[in-house]
């Protein structure tokens, strides 16, 4: 069966490349690589994006292709300046058309955003807020995109008012993986919800301390039998939770929704909850898909 | 010039072994190598040791070696059971004898501290605080030692009252090596000590938003051209401040002394400076070997 699209979505991230299929009524196919804006030199983009894409092309029109994430970075195909907030987060004027070599496409990147002060960026993630407010007209409050690093956007009357951005998923990854922390973790195999409850707790009502909590998880380990699953789930709480205490003045007594995958989500819901805070939950597919159909004029 | 030793002094941590020649007034002759703990299998360790120390031995006696550090870990030599604090942080009754098959030597380690509550452990800085006390006979205070995982410890009566340890100097390898941070710190020549004076300042004023500051560096670089040395200066002075907010009940009104190399405890003394607190400075290699004497009955 022969896939005609009449237009394509790309997210093209660090790692990972996806590519969508559109019709008039939602994804007709898509499609998955791992050539990520990481591995591949200015002039190798078009050929990583042909060898998922070729088949969709058609050569009696032209196809529109709109992308967001990394490959707008400076590293990327084209760097695609920075928009600075308050804006809008995905503005269809706004997309950095980029000159493709293959008749049968046009290929334009969403730009990231950016804030003066404090100083902060983000790219890709605007394009899952406008996706959350496409699917959610109207809304006021909080989005929280948990991730490698983990976003808190301040949303007001369709406008990313202010935004901020935490290393808590690198951070994870570092310690869990490559730090003394390791050694404690390297059984873990299932997770410990009373442990994580506890590593949140422990850094929301003593953030000053989270240096020496880290430590003690080592600690423990050696002289008490900490678990594997239960040192991890306490790390990732106590990450958490500092993310929690810094991020304070976003989530305190406001609407809050939390965009990605469903695993980390919940955990970042479960941290929410034991504050008072109900977050919603919005899939990030879901979000990037409706942000891309935004910037494409299609919703 | 044949150097014959009254006895040996071994400082055996996870990257390094360093043996020292001791005659009656001090160090006679000194050797290092790199197998380290990390690098050696049980049964590898004395044929490391005698690569170093083969020389300074004789068929006519036998000289006693005294080491201290990671070679008392579960991964070492042999395992050298913790103490719990409160106690002498060395007790020349308490060292771990090890049994060696070349008749010209016997070999003792020195076990580390364990604390229960909060879970804590060290291994190897107990000698250089048993030094530190040799040197300054009557000392009551706290003392610090910066490094990988840097260790405050209360000591009062010659005894180590408590201790806590923090993962400062790790987290500046994993963050500064191998973050998304190193990015804007690979041409990092120099130092900045108004970007460090600013992340200790930072951190210390508004311990609860660390999470939030670091990112800023990375963002500072896109968004502003943060230098190199500003941005690895500030990370380091983020990280020390974190550690000092951790630390404040040890170093709030109390004399401290700082052991450790130059340049880190420099820096250490500058933070604290910044919070009223002059600290003396400490020479690491004088603390260990003071401290292998005093385990060793000669001081």
């Amino acid at each position: 069966m022969t896939v005609k699209p009449e237009w394509i979505a790309v997210d093209w991230g660090t790692s990972n490349l996806r590519a969508f299929a559109m019709g008039t009524d939602g994804v007709l196919a898509q499609a998955t690589s791992d050539e990520g804006m990481g591995k591949l030199a200015r002039d190798q983009f078009e050929g990583a994006l042909l060898r998922l894409i070729d088949g969709w092309l058609s050569t009696d029109k032209v196809t529109p292709v709109i992308a967001c994430g990394m490959v707008g970075a400076r590293q990327g195909w084209v760097e695609a300046p920075y928009r600075s907030v308050p804006c809008l987060p995905v503005d269809k004027g706004g997309l950095m058309d980029v000159t493709v070599t293959d008749p049968r496409f046009t290929f334009a990147i969403v730009p990231g955003l950016s804030q003066a002060n404090p100083a902060d960026v983000m790219r890709g993630e605007e394009t899952q807020i406008a996706g959350a407010l496409a699917l959610s007209p109207g809304f006021d409050g909080v989005l929280c995109l948990p991730g490698t690093h983990s976003k808190w956007a301040q949303v007001s009357a369709d406008e990313v008012v202010s935004f901020q951005t935490m290393m808590t998923g690198e951070m994870f990854a570092l310690l869990s993986g490559q730090s003394v922390l390791r050694h404690g973790m390297v059984d873990a195999k299932g997770w410990d919800d009373a442990a994580f409850d506890q590593g949140v707790s422990d850094a929301l009502s003593r953030p000053e301390r989270l240096a020496a909590m880290l430590f003690r998880l080592r600690a423990e380990g050696l002289l008490n039998g900490l678990s594997g699953d239960a040192a991890k789930a306490r790390l990732s709480g106590l990450l958490i939770g500092a993310e929690l205490a810094a991020a304070r003045p976003y989530w305190l007594g406001q609407a809050v929704s939390l965009i990605g995958a469903d695993k980390l989500s919940a955990a970042y819901a479960r941290a929410l909850l034991a504050q008072g805070v109900t977050a919603r939950l919005l899939s990030g597919d879901e979000c990037v898909l409706a942000g891309l159909s935004r910037a494409a004029g299609k919703v």
